[in-house]
C-alpha cells in the first residue's frame, strides 16, 4: 500500500464499515434504527485510526486486505463511542452536523450506540482469520481502558473541578484517547501480521496520542477559518471540558483570575453567553495557556515520532512504515 | 443439578458475575468506577436467566459447571442493559434502590453500562471452551435483537403514541424481552452441551417470554403488598411505558375515555400527580384491561410450557428438564 492509492483504500474501508449495518428493514422503525446506526459512519470521519491499522499491518509485512475488518471494527468502535460521548457531554455537533441525540433524542441515541457496539464485535467475531483471538483480546483491553478514561473525565465534571492537575489530565487522555487512537491501531497492525507488538509502540503511541488530543483542545480554542475542524468554536468552554489549556491556566493565574475563570466555566451551559466565553478566552491568553499546551503537544509529538522511527527501523515493508510515520506526523501536528 | 442445591449454584453464579469486574483500583476514581459497575449485579437480581442457562445445559446433558461463564455473561448482559434502559426510561428505582443514573448521573451511568458490556464479552472471549464460537454468535444475535426491541419501544415513546396495537406491542416485547429472557438461555444451554438447539425452543420460549413480560406489566399496576416486586408502583404509568394493558384499553374504551387516558399519560413525568395516575388506573379498570392482559399471559404461558414439554420429552437429564420446566412455570406465572 503506497500513499498513492490511499483514496482507494479509504473508500474500501468506508464500504467495510457501512457493511457492518445493512440498510433497510421490513419494519419501518427498524429501517430507521439502522439508518441511525449508519449516520455517524456515513458522515465520513477522517478514518485516521483505520488508516493507521492498515499501514501498520503493511509495515509489519501483512497484506492490508487482511487488516480491513480490523480497521473497520476500530472505526466502528470510534463511532459508537462518539455517539455515547456526545450524549454524555451533551455536545451540539459532530462532524459539522447535529450530534445524534439532538436528532433522535438521548434515549434512542444511547441504544443506537449499543447496537453499533454489537456490530463492532460482529465484525471481529465472524471471521476465522488467524489473528482473531489476539485481536479480540486487544479490543477488550482498549475498550475497557477507554471507558476508564471517560470515567476520569466525567468524574472531573461531576465534581465540578476545573483545577485538574497536568498529571491527572495526562492520565485521563492517555486512557480516553491516546490508547485507541494510536497505541491500539499500531498494535493491531502487528497482530494482523502475526507479529508480537514491539514494546516501544506503547510509550511512543501514548506520546503521539497525547499530542493528538492536546492539539484537538488547542484547535477548539482557535478560530476555525477554514471550516475544516468541523466542531463548534470554543465548544469545550461551553461544555466545561477539562483540557491541558485549563490545567495550565489554573496553575499560573493569580487567585482572583482563577476564581473568575472557575465562575465563568462553572455555570450551566445554557447560561453561558458568548461574551463570557470570550472573557474566559482572554484569561487563558493572559496565562499564555494555549501556547503552553501547544508546546507540550510539540514535545510529545517529537518524542513519539522518534520512538516510532526506532521501532520501525527494521520494518518488513519500509515504504509502508514511511507512509505510516508521515500519517502519524500529520496526526500529531494536525491543523484540523 | 437438582432443585435442592439451587441456592449453592446461585451463590456460585453470583460470585462468577462479580468476578467479571474486580474490586478496587490504585486510582480512587477508577475504584469508584468499578464499584459502580458492580452495583446492579451486587443488588442481587433473581438470576433467572442464568438459572435457565444452567438448568438447560444440564437438561441437554452438559455439566452445569461448564455453563457457568455463559450464565454469568447473560446476567452481565441483563445488568448493562438495565443500566441503559433505566437511563433511557428515566426510571426511578431498580431492585428496590435508586436507579444508577440517579446515584451517579446520566453521563457516568451510560459509561458504566458500556464498561459492563465489555466485561460481558471478556467473560465469553477469554475461554477456550468448545462452545465458544457458537455461544459468541448467539450473544451477537440476542443483543442485536434486544436493541431492536428497545428501539421499537423508544419509537412509540418518541412519537408520543400510546395507542399501539396489540400486534406491534407483542413484536416489541418478543425482541426486547422474550428472546434474551427465555429463548437465548434455552438455546445457550443446548450450545454448551454441544447440541443443535431444538427448533421448538424458539416459539415456545417466545410465548413464555411474552407471558413473563405481560405479567411484569400487570404486576406494575397491582399494589405491591409483599414488597417483593421491588419496583415503583404504577411506575409504568409515570414513565408512559407502552404495555398490553394500555393497548387493550385504547382498543375498547370509548373516544372520550381514550382522549382522557391519552391526556393523562402524555404529560411530562414531573407533572403527573398521584391522583391523576389513580384516574388512569380507573380507566384501565373500566376497560377490564388488566384482567385481559392477565388472560393473554396465561394463554401464552400454557402454550409455551406445552411446547417445552415436547422439546424436552427425551431430555438427556430428565431431572434437570423437570426442574427447568418448574422454574419456567414460576417465571411465566410470576407473582413478583
Amino acid at each position: 500500500m503506497t500513499a498513492g492509492d490511499d483514496a482507494a483504500w479509504m473508500a474500501r474501508l468506508r464500504e467495510r464499515i457501512l457493511a457492518a449495518v445493512p440498510e433497510g428493514h421490513d419494519v419501518p422503525e427498524l429501517a430507521r434504527f439502522r439508518a441511525l446506526q449508519r449516520d455517524y459512519p456515513a458522515r465520513g470521519g477522517k478514518g485516521l485510526r483505520g488508516r493507521v491499522v492498515l499501514l501498520a499491518a503493511a509495515a509489519h509485512g501483512a497484506d492490508p486486505e487482511d487488516a480491513l475488518p480490523v480497521a473497520a471494527a476500530l472505526e466502528l468502535f470510534q463511532n459508537w463511542v462518539l455517539i455515547h460521548d456526545d450524549v454524555e457531554d451533551d455536545s451540539e455537533t459532530r462532524r459539522g452536523e447535529p450530534a445524534l441525540h439532538r436528532i433522535a433524542g438521548m434515549p434512542v441515541a444511547v441504544n443506537v450506540g449499543d447496537a453499533l457496539h454489537v456490530a463492532m464485535w460482529r465484525t471481529l467475531i465472524h471471521t476465522d482469520a488467524p489473528w482473531r483471538n489476539a485481536v479480540l483480546a486487544e479490543f477488550l483491553d482498549v475498550i475497557e481502558r477507554t471507558a476508564e478514561g471517560q470515567h476520569l473525565d466525567l468524574s472531573f465534571v461531576a465534581e465540578g473541578r476545573f483545577d485538574v492537575t497536568e498529571a491527572a489530565y495526562l492520565r485521563m487522555i492517555e486512557r480516553k484517547t491516546a490508547r485507541y487512537t494510536v497505541v491500539a491501531p499500531l498494535r493491531l497492525g502487528a497482530l494482523v501480521a502475526g507479529v508480537d507488538p514491539d514494546p516501544r509502540l506503547d510509550p511512543a503511541g501514548l506520546a503521539l496520542g497525547r499530542a493528538f488530543q492536546i492539539r484537538d483542545d488547542v484547535l477548539n480554542l482557535l478560530p476555525d477559518e477554514s471550516g475544516a475542524y468541523g466542531k463548534e468554536f470554543a465548544g469545550d468552554l461551553y461544555e466545561g471540558k477539562r483540557t491541558l489549556v485549563l490545567a495550565r491556566a489554573f496553575e499560573v493565574l493569580d487567585a482572583s483570575d482563577r476564581a473568575r475563570l472557575r465562575d465563568l466555566l462553572g455555570r450551566p451551559r445554557a447560561q453561558k453567553r458568548p461574551e463570557e466565553m470570550r472573557e474566559a478566552l482572554d484569561l487563558l491568553a493572559r496565562a499564555d495557556a494555549i501556547a503552553y499546551a501547544q508546546g507540550v503537544a510539540e514535545r510529545d509529538a517529537a518524542q513519539g515520532l522518534s520512538g516510532l522511527r526506532d521501532a520501525f527501523s527494521a520494518a518488513a515493508d519500509p515504504t509502508a512504515a514511511f507512509d505510516l510515520l508521515n500519517l502519524l506526523t500529520g496526526l500529531a501536528e494536525r491543523h484540523a
